[in-house]
């Protein structure tokens, strides 16, 4: 069907998507390099209100939801259930210019030119700018993607807080959304969802080809490893009668590592935050603490992954005389997109002359929780030294433009039915 | 002369001494187990005032000079430069009833015991509760001795300041001090300073006998090395891409611990604190920042563990692609203390029936501080397990009583010469 009549590339606007980019970019800019757009602060408002303007512009409907996810929409003239396009407006502390805001503009960009040059959709054809998906601020993540899939946990938003104390709920009053009607947000028309991403890893520019169709999200554990010794004085207590928790928590750290690398891509494992007690230059530390983020797109291996990880860090403490305790903070398993959405979007790539790379991601990404309540795909575009959730993240103009270009050929497709 | 006259070891009430350590180990007590008397403290204000109390209640002449240390003075019936004995009352942060609290109630109970039994002393004999030693609450240490030694440095008062930025001269005033009049501490006419302390390490414990002479006090050097690599997403960099700044403190940390470890006692390296960033679960940490404390008696092998430490460093550094910087926050050098004030406390520990081991001390002291301005001594008693810097710091009664006999017979011999 509709298929044959998809096989030209979309043409967009490449001036404005570039300087809406860039536009975005300063939304949240630090002074010392990188972004940070935290859920429901001024940085976030002012972000939201940019794109909010630009859907505007385009001539969409454009409504704020219960948690704060802005949508612009195009009613098509057959109805339906609705096809989106979008990702998420937050960003890590320090993070870079394309990880969320890429989907969000490239969607408006994609939308806006469909518009422009084809008019009223057939389907229902929305953009949604996630309000939160990194867990920066508050201990939790993918707050807007599960409004909209109906997976909140009841009282989540007065539980979870900031790291100055401020609870979520708090943080939506201070941006006039009441709490209390969350469940608004909820999403039982929607079809499809469409999510154009940066790798944030180095395989497509090290292998090509440009552009890659996510298959697989990787399952992330995240986990709290606590090691307990004893609190010496640094000075006075001789080296071999020490239990020192640190050096339990480094040899784990560097035995995490290498349990990822012996197993091979796509298993990571990394050590991204430490702390010991008492924190004192001059005593030995009788507790550390830390986390473990492990992923894997294989459901087993995961397992396995994990399994390793817990008897490395047993093995040490064990080896030096010290106590682990070892806690689930997180564990997703591994998510499949649509197949279907998958074929659409390879033909979008194929309409730009290009065999797209079948991709898993390492990252998590609003489409794996979208995947409740709609039919899933994502695309992506390669990330220069692989380098992402830094200042340094970044994607050549080219890439950018196409990865656009075939999101746009594959929304045609999905909602400009015949 | 004097030595003939006090081979008998002197009487105190031992019953009063250790009430006392039970009653000064309430103030500061934590809900959590240990102690923690922070310099200027409410609890450290507490303290003094008990500290005042008994002096007062000995009969002693009783001031608080212009840093906060708590003098009790017997006016000696020849005058002359004074004899002192004494410790510190500040503790580290979940520290023990011992460190410093020690010497000061075994030094009141000892010059008590003298002036009940003999009277009057021949030199002028003190007992000085020193106000900070630790470093716990300012990035500053045994700031009461450098105050009595003159080794203040300008403008260190107003420079300096706590976790919640508060300067060590507002904390001054709050307690009724005049940071203005600090030099007004300053002591030009002591003779003699001896400290009881307890060992802080398991020699005595582990191999005897139950008193020790300091004839060193270790030189330490405090440094903070700073591991640069790259920031990335934690989920999509592959492992052999990354240039993790942890995983290199983490190979550096036990490097160091196995440097020391290496060269053998006395030489320890301790790795306190670390911290890194972005600090976040999902992320590769980009930096990572940490303090070594690193000790030797000896100073030509102090300087090669420093060297070794930092070559260590380097190395891994290299190796791992990542950038290293090595920055020393303190480097003391060791400190001979008096041998004839050793000659005094062998003595002592002779009139105890025991020859006492000499001993090399790896902790800092106020002793050493104070070797700019008196000749100084110091006693050590055997910690248990050689735990201190915790809340498991303990000596047995009996060996605390002993300790504080010896400390009376030496200040005996000190200031009732005929």
């Amino acid at each position: 069907m509709s298929a044959t009549t998809t096989r030209e590339l979309v043409e967009i606007d490449e001036r404005r998507l570039l300087r809406r980019l860039d536009d975005l970019a300063q939304r949240g800019a630090l002074a010392q390099g990188g972004i940070y757009r935290a859920l429901y602060s001024p940085a976030w408002s002012s972000a939201m209100e940019l794109v909010a303007g630009w859907l505007k512009e385009a001539g969409l409907f454009v409504r704020r939801d219960a948690v704060g996810n802005v949508w612009g929409r195009i009613e098509g003239s057959r109805g339906g259930r609705a096809i989106v396009t979008g990702s998420h407006i937050d960003t890590v502390r320090g993070g870079g210019a394309l990880d969320g805001a890429l989907g969000v503009v490239a969607g408006i960009e994609a939308v806006t030119s469909l518009w422009d040059r084809f008019g009223r959709s057939t389907r229902i054809l929305e953009c949604v700018a996630i309000c939160e998906e990194e867990g920066s601020r508050f201990n939790t993540n993918f707050w807007g993607a599960r409004a909209i899939a109906d997976r909140l946990e009841p009282g989540e938003a007065d539980r979870v807080r900031d790291a100055d104390g401020m609870t979520l709920a708090e943080a939506m009053r201070s941006v006039g959304l009441d709490p209390a009607t969350a469940a608004g947000a909820v999403r039982r028309d929607i079809d499809v969802f469409v999510e154009l991403h940066v790798e944030q890893g180095p395989i497509l520019e090290d292998h090509g080809p440009r552009l890659g169709v996510v298959t697989t999200i990787a399952g992330t554990a995240h986990l709290e490893v606590t090691v307990r010794g004893q609190p010496d004085h640094a000075g006075a207590m001789a080296m071999t009668r020490r239990r020192d928790a640190l050096l339990g928590a480094s040899a784990m750290t560097l035995a995490i590592a290498e349990t990822a690398v012996r197993m091979g891509h796509p298993a990571v494992a990394t050590v991204g935050t430490i702390a010991v007690e008492p924190a004192q230059v001059n005593v030995v530390p009788g507790i550390a603490r830390f986390t473990v983020d492990a992923r894997h797109t294989d459901p087993a291996r995961r397992t396995e992954l994990l399994t390793q990880i817990g008897d490395a860090c047993k093995a040490i403490a064990r080896e030096r005389k010290l106590d682990v305790e070892i806690r689930t903070l997180r564990d997703r398993p591994p998510v499949t997109l649509s197949p279907r959405i998958a074929d659409v979007l390879r033909r979008a790539c194929l309409a730009a002359g290009m065999e797209p790379r079948d991709m898993t991601s390492g990252a998590g990404h609003d489409a794996q929780v979208l995947t409740a309540a709609a039919n899933v795909g994502m695309l992506f575009v390669p990330s220069i030294g692989g380098r992402s959730h830094c200042p340094d993240e970044a994607t050549t103009a080219d890439d950018v433009v196409l990865g656009t270009r075939a999101l746009a050929t594959a929304l045609r497709e999905l909602a400009y039915q015949m």
